[in-house]
């Protein structure tokens, strides 16, 4: 089934899993911003551990009303431009749509499923390190795998059909995909990551492995994880306390890193505040749980967020 | 009465209030590390809102052994350097000698006390914009004015005929003097300004009017006093919630002006964590209460401090 995929971002996420699947052969079409004259003329190139490879040749956008419907629409802006969204996905859309949002922290799902109720909605956690380098230019350092799971806010959405559609989707790749069948728990689960790291990256200008092997750092690590972990299970979800641990010493073995948001601030690009860090402090705050530490941290990135912007 | 004062530590504090007290006549013997030399040779020069003046000829010392017992001992170290007091005040103490301790932050006292059980120990808590802008060079921009009160593990000191001579000692010099009759109370109401203040401004690199005028780090320096607040109380002590918006708005009518802790961490010198940040949190803990804001911030500044460390 050659499927027609529309990627609708292509910085870091969009344009390596966009590019893997063009690789592979589907049929994507690529809506691009700032990148649009370099890819429609030199396509995209792509540094990845999986083989590198180059796309001479992409169906390149700078406009949605210029796009095809699709079959699939993968969102890959950033959260912080999904005000942006909804012209788009009102052109781009069918009734029989799925919609693939690969987009970290909260809210992102609430507003499309809104907006878009007819739609499937399904949301991949992308783990993996990779970076824009360059016009068009992903580089692809390391891991790689999608935890996927389709939105259903009221119970579990369990293991669906579109979920088996979309992981058929990326047969061939070399991206392996997970599912799960509670997307918001699995969406906490990786806030117990992002929080901590991302946030402690920027404040203290630290790759992974420099927060790592602080010992005052590490306990803060470890205290901010943990106030998460707690703060999911007030919202009745289950985590373990021992999770804190295990993602510790699983960054510990990981190459030394710089987390997205570090990256997105020595870029001078908007910070996810609002998705990773405002959203679950006042979905926590609902439910009666201060997450008094994770508030300091987004208190002081905003500050740095504002003094920040070009 | 001619007393004769020593004065441990000459940087901006000591420096400043060492040289006021000179250049009213008392007989001051200033104890110098680094700038002992320059001192020797050319005395101290004072740039004061008080008016600016020379100290052409100091009695300046490389070593306690060196110098005469005193009346009173003004002890100006930072409080990371007190681990070399003992040698020093073995040698400069008589029995009768009294102890004045100009330090930010808790604990001093009580190591002091110990060792020094037949001496009076009396505090001062510094309200002052100054620092040193070289060598025996004193730069007084702002403010002035000592708390003063007497050390008393056991109750209240109350108003005690200590602090009135050390308040006639400064008569003349243009230094306002306010006795507080419990000085533990007054330590902690110095940490509802310097924890937030000192802190944010080393983890954020900013002055106090940056901090201030951004929505988000306003909305942290006020959480932070509620929570230096709420632990004094915590403690025993009264400090009304209000305290906070009254400091903030002082400030914020304050020139702006860089906290010591911002000046330390850019010349490069250890920051007074233990008496400013760990000492009141271990304090509060034993009572309970956990400073949960201000651990992330002491966190923070550890591993700064660190990193700073040449």
């Amino acid at each position: 089934m050659l499927m027609k995929i529309a990627v609708v971002g292509v910085g870091a996420i969009g344009g390596i899993y966009g590019g893997l699947l063009a690789n592979v052969g589907h049929d994507v079409h690529f809506l691009l911003h700032s990148d649009f004259d370099h890819v429609q003329r030199n396509g995209l190139r792509i540094d990845s551990v999986l083989g590198d490879f180059q796309l001479p040749q992409v169906n390149a956008y700078q406009s949605a009303a210029d796009m095809p419907q699709c079959d699939v629409v993968i969102v890959a802006l950033k959260t912080t431009a999904n005000m942006q969204l909804a012209p788009i996905l009102d052109v781009l859309l069918k009734p029989e749509t799925t919609l693939l949002l690969l987009q970290n922290g909260l809210g992102a799902e609430e507003f499309l499923a809104q907006h878009y109720p007819n739609n499937s909605l399904l949301s991949g956690l992308c783990f993996i390190c990779c970076s824009k380098i360059g016009p068009g230019h992903i580089l692809h350092l390391d891991q790689g795998a999608i935890r996927l799971g389709e939105y259903n806010p009221q119970q579990e959405a369990g293991i669906t059909p579109k979920m088996r559609d979309i992981a058929e989707l990326f047969a061939n790749t070399g991206i392996s995909i997970h599912f799960t069948p509670n997307l918001l728990q699995a969406r906490w689960e990786k806030l117990v990551w992002n929080i901590p790291f991302n946030g402690l990256s920027v404040v203290l200008q630290q790759s992974t492995q420099g927060l790592l092997t602080d010992r005052h750092c590490r306990d803060l690590l470890v205290e901010l994880m943990e106030e998460v972990i707690a703060a999911a299970n007030h919202c009745g979800f289950t985590i373990q306390p021992s999770y804190a641990q295990v993602l510790l010493h699983a960054t510990d073995k990981m190459a030394d890193y710089q987390p997205s948001m570090l990256l997105d601030y020595q870029n001078k690009r908007p910070l996810e505040l609002e998705s990773i860090y405002w959203e679950p402090i006042r979905t926590a705050a609902e439910r009666g749980f201060d997450m008094a530490k994770t508030r300091v941290i987004a208190q002081q990135l905003a500050f740095l967020d504002q003094k920040n912007s070009p």
